[in-house]
């Protein structure tokens, strides 16, 4: 057991990198970017918070676990802004790189557990992934709503680019978040662009 | 629903203050002091990573939840250091205060669920809370031991404050751990005090 808990802190102490990894989304006071760390803390807290409004028959245990490690590949591909302009298929190729190292360090067992857990999130094909991935597009709009505009200030976002990116998927994996989101971020578009 | 999840986002709005607590924790590259955003983050992790140790009937679905809500009422209450001085008796009414106000923006029966959980947290009699507990005093001397000091350094602690203040702690809810712990914590003490 010694063995394992030794690889297991060889792990834990390898995910504190995370916490210094930028997002481009602002706090909610804009007072500075968010780090990828404090991220996922927030978007477990919004599953746990909003599993009330998960599609019938998500696991919001398992929808926690894949939020606290959805985000550990950045620690080696970083953090690629929703609306930035990056390469998705040299991202992809860089993150499951990052996967293989970074849960690696972990047992065997382990590794694999929670690399099917983050394959799992990152195919976004079942209801628990599809859960997820919309509470980490559902954050963003809600955090530029507080901060005034934030990312979509940065990156001189418009509407449709919204729809395509971002709405999409909160649709997708939860449409009574993207119901309730939708006439606030129209009305910030509107005042706004 | 609509006007529950507007509730439930004025709740997860006020939760991104937890970001701007700053912690007497440094991170493990030592490069700034950590906040109890992305501590929260990072203990949910070490729940979900090191599960297998702990004790028989622990649910760690339930620890995960306790460590997500565990630092809200810092947002008015603050980070008190461990080895800092503070008055416990007061801070104890702050942090009360604190759950009050902040759960209580949820819908009502969920603020009485959550307000639950970190009673349960903080009296530190189950199981539960008790493995929870030693997971939140088992990460900062790991993060300390990786940043060449950290809080052990900026408060000049000595060996027996730590047995008093943390180790008791870790080894009440999690033996194994501390089992781990110690002999790397004394080889740092021994070597620096």
């Amino acid at each position: 057991m010694s063995d394992r808990l030794t690889a297991q802190m060889a792990f834990l102490n390898e995910a504190c990198k995370l916490k210094s990894v930028t997002r481009g989304t602002q706090l909610c006071d804009g007072s500075r970017y968010e780090n990828s760390g404090e991220h996922s803390w927030h978007i477990a807290l919004y599953a746990l918070t909003l599993s009330e409004h998960a599609p019938e028959g998500v696991s919001i245990h398992r929808v926690i676990q894949m939020l606290l490690l959805h985000d550990l590949v950045e620690i080696d591909a970083g953090d690629a802004p929703i609306f930035g302009d990056h390469d998705p298929a040299e991202m992809a190729e860089l993150e499951q790189a990052a996967a293989t190292r970074i849960f690696g360090l972990l047992p065997p067992d382990q590794a694999a557990a929670f690399r099917a857990l983050w394959d799992e999130f990152e195919a976004n094909e079942t209801p628990d992934a599809q859960f997820a991935k919309s509470l980490d597009r559902f954050q963003p709009p809600n955090q530029n709503l507080a901060s005034g505009g934030g990312s979509w200030v940065d990156y001189d976002t418009q509407w449709d680019q919204f729809e395509t990116r971002v709405a999409a998927k909160i649709a997708n994996g939860a449409p009574s978040l993207w119901d309730w989101l939708r006439p606030r971020a129209a009305a910030w578009f509107k005042a706004n662009r």
